[in-house]
């Protein structure tokens, strides 16, 4: 039942340092590319190192010092973008639903990493400026986020406390 | 497996007209609560009409002609906003991840409704000034898309064709 993952999942932080096998990346990686988007324009764009990746220290530093401490056990950092553009007709446009298509892809992913029993968590500060060097990626994407993926050391028995539905969801009016 | 079930959702249009019991909406909006958000911010709101309610045709005028066609026969539309103010410490700060948190909690909803049997569509396009006044929402919310959901009256054998992994995600540098 998806409904239990979804109150399974949590965002684990305690990473034990170990490997990612290949191939849980390309599924985390495909379950992020099912999700819908405006247009079926797909605006999300990943790009990666695994620890042993000359490129690692790289994208390391550039997550906010709070979060190294933990995200030093890792074992892949990915910086998640998304693409601002999209071709309506014959006009390129501003794609204003990048962003919220993008969040929805990265829980795709979020929910295939925990079932597959690694931990994930989403980081918002990180040194978007020095990413995109380190990327490549071009000015057309706009860096959303930051995410750690690794094998679980421990995992935390409760989690961030949620409104009630009653306070998010309102019929009628709010 | 939510592997599945990722591959198994598509954005379903064609619905029956008929009603949503409340219990399976309770569980959408569930589903949507436990999303990660930056600071647990949480910052989803939902407004919701049945199509047996007054507000209905205030919410459905709001849909553009083109959804229009087929979201009349859905039993649920329901705004989707963004709060954009979230506090750090003691300060009231705009809240850069909210648009990609709400992405998020939509998917999960996404996946349940799917889980669920129902028909969920995503709708961009919609007239968000009316939407203001329908809903009661305050400026300190963005209103990002609506979504239709419904009895599925026939479900498409395909989905939108998908990037490939290689071109969404990039291992060092795009």
């Amino acid at each position: 039942m998806v409904a239990d993952l979804i109150k399974d999942r949590s965002s684990i932080r305690r990473m034990s340092g170990e490997i990612i096998p290949e191939e849980k990346i390309n599924i985390l990686f495909e379950a992020a590319g099912l999700a819908a988007s405006a247009h079926n324009a797909q605006p999300w764009q990943f790009v990666y190192v695994l620890r042993e990746d000359d490129g690692w220290n790289q994208f390391f530093e550039c997550v906010v010092p709070a979060n190294q401490r933990w995200a030093k056990d890792a074992g892949m950092l990915v910086v998640v973008a998304s693409h601002q553009e999209f071709v309506i007709g014959d006009e390129v446009e501003k794609n204003p639903y990048a962003v919220f298509d993008v969040g929805a892809a990265v829980q795709n992913m979020a929910l295939q990493a925990s079932e597959l029993g690694l931990a994930l968590c989403v980081m918002g500060g990180c040194d978007k400026r020095n990413l995109r060097v380190a990327t490549g990626l071009s000015s057309a994407y706009d860096i959303e986020v930051m995410i750690a993926v690794g094998a679980p050391e421990f995992k935390p028995s409760g989690r961030a406390q949620r409104k009630p539905v009653k306070e998010i969801a309102f019929r009628g009016r709010v």
